[in-house]
């Protein structure tokens, strides 16, 4: 079988089955350091599937250091220290990498997380796999599913910049590419979010994807489409590309802010409840979709 | 400037210039948690480079773990967790994938190291990028540099079985593929050999590799060719195709053997001192090179 006719959670499931103990996934792998949690992600972005050699190099670099601390953020943690498995073809320029370089550094000199090394080796393709690793007190630990009913629903920023951005640039407006990569770790936010909050997670794969990880048996996110804050971006593509504000807002994914859940505002913007009601809602109907999984419907994401 | 024309290691020093802050690199990267070190450390295996997709993926799995670990071994480590990056084009076997787990935790389970999970991605090509966490002792702990004037050289097991196997395989003898991938990391012997020995690394890139990095400002490793425990295969493939049996035994690498340097032999072979006459020596002349390195002579090392 191919992995071209499953989806990635299947693909995933699978791996878990061969293994016999199924993780309990969230944003980090966490350990308990008796009165701490370490945190531990590893996230991976390849040439042809998340950028091209063409784009901006400095800004996939601090892409790459931002989607990795992202999941520290969600869990309310601290990050301690970053790696990275980096591999290029022999013929990939060395100014590319140099200029990657320098973005990695700009976002985790930002944060105050050294870059420690990791490994470097030679590959068909261009390809980068981050470690970040981080630790957060075990009061302040936030899981996905942690959600409580009656609790409202908020989230940081703005959605639908980075979809946005990636339908300008199939259309060929090579700036688009810069939308896709302008992404921010939400450290401070997270830290202050944990303060109150106990559930959490950033959106990779889009707030469809948050209803789908982020529920218990029977309840879970109640969102009211109306009530997003959509980015200016996202408008202007949905019109003149004619492409549902729907799917750019809540199904391509790719903004990681945080999503999370608490019995009062901290932060952000107020978009729904905890009840029994889930999924994202506009005129009583409830959007289909549930975010970006990769080797299905969104293969095609970044061309090649 | 493409990195065809530079070495791994310039490579490396290129973006610790950039960094500007040099890491002190060892097998693993340690951190201080009081009364222990914790190990990290991530290891990249990708298709066309360090395997093809023919080749047995069980086999493939097994190496993936085992070289990962190894670098916990080489520092004295026991190691906790084991979590992977994973891509894979969408053209790729589900078959392949669940044979590779397979391998892999055929490794993990034998020492007990949880699987925790990691990054699924779709990509270009086949690629793995291991993380594997570990602790050890502080008075355990060995270093590559650690060595001292006066003190025997000791490695494990056998070397040149890789090299042979790559050339096998080179020369369409298929299952040469198998000798490549078959390592083991020498976890156990870490611990046992972390008793006594402060200096040791594995021999992921061969024996002369293990002679430039593991030295003091003008001490080091003073080897004795003709000491060498070597794997028969090399002989044969040394003889068959005319291959200096220096090359396949110090300069291939891939054995993950480890080389450690004590006061007395804990165990393994002898095979040198440490003392001001570096190199690896064979009546009375230093044999070249300085291991393998990626990106420049080496290069085609498994087709592609």
């Amino acid at each position: 079988m191919k992995f071209s006719s499953l989806g990635e959670r299947e693909i995933i499931d699978k791996i878990w089955e061969i293994v016999g103990k199924k993780e309990n996934y969230d944003d980090c792998v966490y350990l308990d350091r008796g009165n701490y949690y370490q945190l531990i992600t590893t996230d991976f972005i390849g040439e042809g599937t998340h950028f091209i050699e063409d784009w901006n190099a400095k800004k996939i670099g601090r892409f790459f250091a931002a989607i990795n601390l992202s999941d520290i953020a969600a869990m309310g943690g601290k990050p301690e220290i970053f790696m990275a498995s980096m591999f290029f073809p022999k013929s990939m320029d060395l100014e590319f990498l140099e200029e990657f370089i320098k973005g990695m550094l700009e976002i985790l000199n930002e944060f105050k997380v050294p870059y420690r090394g990791g490994d470097l080796k030679e590959s068909g393709i261009i390809g980068f796999s981050g470690i970040a690793i981080g630790n957060v007190e075990k009061n302040r630990m936030m899981l996905r599913n942690s959600v409580n009913k009656g609790e409202g629903v908020y989230v940081t920023g703005e959605l639908g910049k980075q979809a946005a951005g990636y339908f300008l640039w199939k259309n060929g407006i090579g700036e688009g590419s810069n939308y896709i990569l302008d992404v921010y770790p939400r450290i401070r936010e997270g830290r202050e979010i944990s303060k109150v909050a106990r559930a959490c997670m950033d959106l990779s794969d889009g707030l469809a994807s948050a209803v789908y990880f982020m529920k218990k048996d029977n309840y879970g996110l109640n969102i009211d489409f109306d009530s997003l804050p959509i980015h200016k971006l996202a408008y202007e593509v949905s019109e003149d590309y004619g492409i549902p504000l729907e799917y750019l807002t809540t199904g391509f994914g790719g903004e990681y802010e945080l999503v999370y859940t608490s019995s009062r505002k901290i932060l952000g913007k107020e978009i729904g409840v905890v009840d029994d009601k889930i999924g994202i809602w506009k005129n009583g109907k409830r959007i289909e979709g549930e975010g970006y999984a990769h080797f299905s419907k969104a293969l095609d994401k970044v061309g090649r």
